[in-house]
């Protein structure tokens, strides 16, 4: 019996690499975009060549959120810039969405919940991104509790699984593990802003230029690019 | 210093009154309603109505669940009719919409987050609704934990409470709170069905006629429709 899993798909490099985990686990794969007003909403176009390359069921879900707070949704709010690892893993940045992963993961839950998925998978890694709250593995656990306690299934005894397969791994580590599973890099997006080549200088491009360089990958995404 | 509570107002009976409680409370209330593809939209003119009556801020989003699994986003999937107060409360029905207090409340918390809002209120009771988990005193402390764990002013400590002041009440002291209170009940749009008059069979035209029966008091949405 096929054992589905709801897979977020934000377009990025670790939620791509989640994706193929959960696929080398032996799940069916169903992906889930979700458009909440980001910016960078280039991001959404990558998911979509990324889940049509492996020909898995993709939805799409839309659900701009108003009130901002963030820099990911307000062009007024400055993206940090030039900033080394070790500032970025102190405190919670501008990017900072507020609740976003349990927007999404109750998004997901629904979705898994009407499919009889067991699993989500979900791309969160806490060591290079320690200042986000949503991001570790006990607001994980507490997602669990909550779906236990609020969902049909839940109360019926049947468990969905929130899994993050990369929340202890660094990137370099991802990227390898990415390589490995014949993940399309190239394809993928980490650039906080939405032009058309990634800016290399805010947090994400940071966090995975270093990674690509720790793991000692040339980034095939700014090779494709001629960067 | 005021006190902002984010106030989920479908345009129902109990999220009204919820909303009044509220401003009783003495909280300076923002009312939320959301578009989550619900046949009934009609509740959201409704919810409008009422948040204009008493001039507060009122944010819409906009969230349709493309994967259906419930009467009430599926035209297929029958609504139940004519069931008694007690078949109502065996089982959960196929009204049920998976993880929909879950998203509401994850849209709740993150508007929260950012306008630096103390509680979320939410209408939800437990008695008439005894088979939607998502209802329940349990998953409301559930999710309280869970935004301690998830949110970036969880973490620094400031706690949002989730209150849902009517989970214990019956649908008669409902009314009659509401009453009290001054909700513009002849506003408020319980029926499941999106017709221009209620349908008076679905589970919620029927405890909303049972309540107002208990409490002696007439249905003035119905008088001030002539049914």
């Amino acid at each position: 019996m096929k054992r589905v899993a709801i897979c977020l798909l934000s377009g990025g490099l670790d939620s791509a690499t989640a994706l193929y985990v959960a696929r080398n686990q032996g799940y069916e794969p169903i992906a889930l975009s979700i458009n909440y007003g980001q910016l960078h909403l280039k991001e959404i176009e990558s998911a979509i060549r990324i889940a049509e390359h492996i020909r898995i069921e993709h939805q799409l879900v839309s659900v701009p959120l108003p009130w901002g707070g963030s820099a990911l949704l307000d062009s007024n709010i400055p993206i940090p810039e030039e900033r080394d690892a070790s500032e970025i893993a102190q405190g919670i940045p501008s990017t900072y969405v507020p609740a976003r992963n349990t927007i999404f993961l109750s998004l997901a839950a629904s979705f898994a919940e009407v499919r009889g998925a067991e699993a989500i998978f979900i791309g969160a890694n806490m060591l290079d991104y320690s200042g986000y709250p949503d991001c570790r593995p006990e607001y994980f656990r507490a997602f669990e509790r909550l779906l236990e306690q609020g969902t049909k299934c839940g109360v019926e005894g049947k468990v969905i699984m929130i899994n993050a397969p990369l929340v202890h791994s660094k990137k370099s580590e991802i990227i390898k593990l990415a390589v490995q599973l014949g993940v399309p890099l190239e394809w993928t997006w980490s650039c906080y802003k939405g032009n058309d080549a990634p800016c290399g200088v805010c947090d994400s491009c940071i966090l995975r230029a270093k990674g690509f360089q720790e793991a000692g990958i040339q980034d095939p995404a700014l090779i494709s690019k001629n960067i």
